[in-house]
């Protein structure tokens, strides 16, 4: 069962950049950076009571997020549920026809495990399960 | 202040196509539909815990949603920041140089008012506050 919005992805070319805007222009405070080889980004996490806005910093040009930005420009890239249960959710979506990038869930940023659904089943807009 | 997210904005083609994925694929119920005018926009609303998911579905050509997906195809349009002071707000942003969509709040869905940050002075991401 979805349990409620985990966190919002946004891909942005840096974080040095981006971390002053959302702490002088919303008043939210950067929690910690973290950097997360199996995806090849950077992360900074924003509480907002209990919703996570995560910063995505490419490390490298192959990095799911710079492939991303060359293409789409920097914005937000996806929206994550958290679930207690990411294997039966991912069930559950692809009977309802949508098609999965993993079948299985992968190590994500804070310890998570997460699994991702392809956008072009889901009318654009990238999602993720994390447990 | 902030105080929480309010919602994430969803750019559709369809609402009656989409309202069935949220549905199946998630197990999220559709809580309700309203027009909205002034946006151009038929709307479907998704609570996810207190923070809703809100579907748009352009009413006319020229809606700014219209226009977002002509330009950019379905997906993520923005993020809305529930604040208690929308005008405390636009003036923190706008001190942080960010350029301002609406210098003053105007009526959004669900009875509130609502104003918008422009997405070129926020690295991609439009951006709301409402109360």
């Amino acid at each position: 069962m979805i349990q409620k919005i985990d966190h919002i992805g946004i891909a942005v070319s840096s974080l040095d950049e981006m971390i002053p805007v959302y702490e002088k222009a919303y008043g939210l405070t950067c929690e910690k950076i973290e950097e997360v080889p199996s995806q090849k980004v950077r992360t900074a996490f924003f509480d907002v009571k209990g919703v996570h806005l995560e910063l995505l910093e490419p490390t490298s040009d192959d990095s799911p997020i710079a492939i991303f930005i060359a293409k789409k420009g920097e914005g937000i890239h996806h929206i994550a549920f958290a679930t207690d249960d990411v294997l039966g959710q991912l069930a559950q979506a692809s009977d309802a026809d949508i098609k999965l990038i993993h079948k299985e869930p992968i190590d994500g940023a804070n310890g998570k495990k997460v699994a991702f659904l392809h956008p072009k089943s889901t009318h654009g807009v990238l999602t993720e399960f994390c447990s």
